[in-house]
């Protein structure tokens, strides 16, 4: 078991973005979420290419899928220990662990299984129409509730006027049902956005975050040493 | 957002032993694969009363469920900001969270939210007579096969001569499926058995040791700064 948080060496965490961003601090955003957690992990980011609307749909989802693949064993063969594929809908978790010879962690999966370990019923804020599958089919009957952000279509318009208080009446559609007590983010744009600390705040329900989600699970790989996935 | 790993501050965990112990130094192992992995934590371990089998069966469950509440609670107005229940089976997990207004992680939820970030199927070793219901429910289809350690009734039975070599039986009995990519323990007490390394060394499958999983879940809870649950 080697121990991460204070080794002396850095560890390489590869994230594959499943949007085009043009501007490297975008691409890094999520990286150094991460990286500020866990100073001795080094996050190296890369987008896929030609899909500046990232993935909102089962069509965006289907182009996306070899390309996904195609960074994560790019990511790979540049030293990743483990890849991150940051997205809730785990679109290619399937392909890529078949493709690579290290641990590949699916944003939408880790999200919900922090989820289950929070609390006993969850609900969903996220930009689809529904709960992606990758979570839904991990949550089973304890995902109680869904809301879509109103006004959202791609994650990209997270950043428009106005998201944050709609990501906010989301959570607070939420947050009626007294049993809901864990809110988990279905979109990975969702991370950067700092919304975890006012629905906290407000409504005292925890949330979950997918890419320090993401990060945690990355962080299991790396503590085991010598690690051989099949 | 906390930086545990290199916080200057302490930060407590709180983790209930569902079995009576008579010595200082087994009730603190478990605790102790967590401090070591995570120095800035701080384990106190607690044993249930009356109870030195453990946890083995249904009645032996229902018995101890009550008694649960009562360590966790105790730990919980001694400091701790987040308790683990250390078995399985998660036995009373839904009670204590009821009772606590901190966190309570289930070392089941815990081992099979890891396991299905680490591969499509799941092979699952354990002492009782099949998968407990608490990773069960989780793991869903992605559960593939379960094997029993031969000869082992009680966690206790793990410390038995030969029983570390019926551990490694039981999981080449599940590498023999191709289609096993991860195997999970299905008892708190195997993981302090050292036998993660030697069965992803012999059979290059992942393993998910259920203290450790326990802390990483832990750690998401501590990472988040005045986290307010309902």
């Amino acid at each position: 078991m080697t121990n991460i948080p204070y080794s002396d060496e850095t560890r390489k965490v590869g994230l594959v973005r499943v949007m085009t961003l043009e501007k490297q601090e975008l691409v890094d955003q999520q990286g150094k979420l991460i990286e500020g957690l866990f100073p001795s992990i080094e996050v190296t980011s890369r987008c896929i290419e030609d899909q500046p609307r990232g993935i909102y749909d089962a069509e965006a989802e289907r182009i996306a899928e070899p390309k996904i693949v195609k960074v994560a064993k790019e990511l790979e063969s540049e030293g990743a220990e483990v890849v991150i594929i940051s997205c809730a809908a785990d679109p290619a978790l399937g392909m890529a662990r078949d493709e690579l010879n290290i641990p590949v962690i699916g944003a939408g999966s880790a999200t919900a299984a922090v989820a289950l370990n929070l609390g006993q019923s969850v609900g969903v804020i996220g930009i689809g129409e529904a709960v992606p599958e990758a979570m839904a089919g991990i949550l089973g009957d304890r995902l109680l509730s869904y809301a879509k952000i109103e006004g959202v279509k791609t994650a990209l318009d997270l950043h428009l006027e106005g998201a944050k208080e709609r990501v906010l009446q989301a959570a607070r559609d939420l947050a009626a049902n007294d049993k809901v007590e864990v809110i988990a983010f279905a979109c990975a744009g969702l991370s950067t956005l700092n919304v975890d600390d006012p629905i906290e705040k407000e409504f005292g329900i925890y949330t979950v975050n997918p890419v320090i989600a993401s990060g945690i699970q990355a962080l299991y790989t790396l503590m085991r040493k010598g690690i051989g996935g099949r």
